[in-house]
């Protein structure tokens, strides 16, 4: 009898995108792969379900599924009607680019991971911190030994796991450490305007400098040591520290 | 001299939806303000800034601007370029539809009081629990009390309230709770498979039952209780709870 479990695999730089490739093919040794991912690339379009429309999906070959949506769309369509049953894990990656600080909340990688929380599948994003001139080994490699880890012990109830690797040679990665999630320092107005041929204005947002707000045992400070960071995240984003002091409050 | 603060409203409904002319009407009694919303309905986005394309603004009339894009974006282009100084106060709302449990994750109006948050300015959203005959006396009156409220004692650090009105009369709303993020419950696969005329499967999402769990202080028991609720939520995802656990791994 076969017992590989069934992974499936997704990212939001889209099915073409040398990240997810190398780590669909590498997986193979973990389980039984199957792919289901944007037909373009999805940055910055976050945590979304498409619902005003319906969504197709092409498949490209055997198990490599393209749908027209987001990641979260993948994964949902993906657990509920591509592939044969429930798969063991999800994996959302690799990310071209890292996932850190306040990004996660804007990941198209990482809320593939957290669809598939939703779902009560044991999900990781993986994302390699960089912004060219990808090395996609070391990031690869630790895919593999962390999906081999929560395929057999699992994940905490509710709890993703968002792992950036630094954009480094395999011998040059110091270790992994566990982490919690930085802050973006933002700095500056992060918008350009500018003047259409028509003499209309338009805008571009992300022009802004950002700068990490490297405190101790932060994904930043991580990955700024020549470590990979592992983050465990989890949906619940009550602020339980401030439920006293409003509870006080006479609105 | 002028001391009224500005305020800045925006919404995910589109800025011709009714619940944000009433919010925006009734905020003139607190502060200058300021419409910055989507130009067409944008549920379901979730937290994203539009990066891969530029934005264009549509002044409506005197101090009402159409943007082609996210809440999030309507939050960074109203601060950082269309009000004349930084906005006291920002007001995401009122949104048909509420916005409890695991919905903020996905939710276009409570981002834009993230991104609100993320630059530093005091920021709430405000949902309606109803799928139709919405009743705004209720929410347009507290939404005017928080304000105020918000604009006099500041919120606690990197916090964003979530408000979510049950869809009664006034005099039939008991009181408001400080509450925490609820969960839902998926229950079935949530995506419709249909045929187009040519021949080919098409898929819908959201169709799947969803339940809540109605744990003690919880959004959801509080509307089903007929008050109103306040969730403090907070950017950081990180599981603080399985950092230890996590640290015993050895991956």
């Amino acid at each position: 009898m076969d017992r590989k479990p069934k992974i499936l695999v997704t990212n939001d730089d889209g099915i073409h995108s040398k990240g997810i490739l190398v780590l669909a093919r590498a997986l193979r040794e973990v389980g039984h792969v199957f792919v289901v991912a944007p037909d373009r690339e999805e940055s910055a379009i976050a945590h979304s379900l498409t619902l005003h429309r319906p969504l197709r999906v092409e498949k490209i070959k055997k198990n490599y599924y393209a749908v027209d949506g987001t990641p979260a769309d993948c994964v949902h369509l993906g657990v509920n009607v591509l592939l044969p049953d429930r798969p063991g894990l999800i994996v959302a990656g690799i990310n071209k680019g890292g996932n850190l600080g306040d990004d996660v909340t804007y990941s198209g990688t990482v809320s593939a991971a957290f669809e598939g929380t939703l779902l009560g599948i044991p999900s990781f994003a993986i994302s390699l911190v960089s912004r060219s001139h990808f090395k996609f080994d070391a990031a690869t490699r630790f895919a593999v030994r962390m999906a081999k880890h929560v395929i057999k012990h699992g994940l905490p109830k509710d709890t993703l796991l968002n792992v950036n690797v630094p954009n480094l040679d395999e011998e040059e990665i110091k270790s992994y450490k566990i982490t919690r999630q930085g802050r973006w320092v933002h700095n500056g107005s992060g918008v350009i305007e500018k003047t259409d041929p028509r003499g209309k204005k338009y805008y571009w947002i992300g022009s802004g400098q950002f700068i990490f707000d490297q405190k101790k045992d932060t994904d930043f400070e991580a990955v700024s040591k020549a470590c990979i960071s592992v983050t465990p995240l989890h949906l619940d984003l009550t602020n339980y520290g401030s439920i006293n002091l409003l509870r006080r409050w006479k609105i």
